[in-house]
């Protein structure tokens, strides 16, 4: 058992377990993602991002994620239960934070490299972390089975499969203690379900239940499908998404979306763990 | 902003973060708590170990805990929520962990004061800490209402109330999603709530409702108070205590009870949170 570095850090609330392995020396292995991510007998997150040199993962990387070779540092994204994923918005704005924060970037503009692909990162003058996320694709309108009854939205790629639906209750009052019920033809891989509400101009109130782990205190990738639910095709916009873990700011054009928020690393050390 | 020492350890899962302060150097606020246990936007824990040296507290020490002053080290226990607690049986496991773990004992005997005075460690053969927990004091039985109908158990205090209630339907099935009514009388700053089953000679499966923090994952005091509850009284008696999180065994005689089982520190390093 050797120690391993490692830092905690957040965006809006949503948590990871940062590992340093610049030169891909590191084995990581489903039951040690498992074990680090327990909340009470590990060190506790949504997931580990595993922080390593983009070169020395080289021909590994799948044919999406190629522009990531542009970028100096790969984020190698892991799911609490172990599973791998392609991007995760608010971990590459901590992954971001974890680089400025440890000298391994000192640029206010840089790119991370995702297994999506490499994403363009700005620090903001207050702080905050802009993370470019790409093309958003409608996909038409689907439907879900919430407690309350059958709520209708917006069928939204973000990479990932999102459906975001307008409600007319305040999303405070919703019960998302159950998986709510999606329409296999529409999610045959599942998907992320956002609820929010127009609580003013251009401020949006979400909340979201994450497939495989229930409702989440912030999900990044949808609060770009709300606010893109939110917009009419092909305008341009500014939203705030305010959600349980915090705020988050996101600006929509033709060229994309950018998701704005704030990432902070809380601690670091070495663990045994793994 | 200065960094301070931590480490996060765990005895059945129960968690805490382990602040080393030997000359009590540290105003430890309620609000510093909190968000070290926050866990999302902190490291996250059931509770604080602050790590002083005993004789700094010197005067501020209460009269109960008199005895402590015979420790070198006194466990300073926050719960999560930020207030004090007396003691804590998992928590002063893991306390005694760390400070073999970090050298500051180097004993298989030792004392660790708490606000329930000294308490007797032991390391046993195969790494598991045992704790003299004291006196057990049956005071009668009361009930509690739960979601499946009111329960009937033993009032018994292990330094902080509890009622534990032994029941015929396996623990596994229990909703204890809500905090049990108590009998106010019996209970005026409420009470743990542990239910139990016999599940072999010597053998009790065990979950608990603790006060301020819903169900958890083991309770050091809990897991004292089912075994005295599960012993006539005047009689000795050794249980396995089986809880969600892992097990311990309890040592019964007409000198008090002793706490037995595995703790452990999984990480160390600095945090900003405070």
């Amino acid at each position: 058992m050797v120690d391993m570095r490692f830092a905690k850090g957040h965006g809006t609330e949503n948590d990871f377990v940062i590992l340093p392995d610049p030169d891909g020396e590191l084995e990581l292995t489903k039951e040690d993602v498992r074990s680090l991510c327990d909340r009470r007998a590990g060190i506790g997150g949504d997931g580990v991002l595993r922080v390593v040199r983009t070169r020395v993962l080289g021909e590994t990387l799948a044919p999406a994620a190629r522009t990531a070779e542009r970028a100096e540092w790969f984020m190698d994204y892991r799911n609490a239960d172990g599973s791998i994923a392609e991007m995760c918005g608010n971990g590459v704005r901590v992954f971001a934070r974890y680089l400025l924060h440890v000298g391994l970037v000192d640029s206010d503009r840089f790119e991370i490299g995702t297994r999506d692909g490499a994403k363009g990162v700005t620090v903001e003058a207050n702080g905050d972390i802009t993370i470019d996320m790409g093309r958003v694709e409608r996909q038409g309108v689907s439907s879900a089975g919430l407690a309350r009854g059958v709520v209708h939205g917006a069928q939204i790629s973000v990479g990932n499969p999102h459906l975001a639906c307008e409600i007319d209750e305040p999303v405070a009052d919703l019960d998302l203690s159950r998986p709510p019920e999606l329409d296999a033809d529409d999610f045959p891989e599942g998907a992320n379900v956002e609820l929010y509400n127009r609580v003013a101009p251009g401020v949006l109130d979400m909340r979201v239940y994450e497939r495989g782990s229930g409702e989440t205190r912030s999900c990044g990738t949808g609060i770009v499908a709300t606010a893109a639910a939110a917009t009419p095709e092909g305008q341009s916009a500014t939203w705030r998404v305010r959600v349980l873990g915090g705020e988050c700011t996101v600006e929509l054009d033709a060229s994309g979306a950018r998701l704005s928020g704030p990432a902070a690393i809380v601690a670091e050390g070495e663990t045994s763990l793994i």
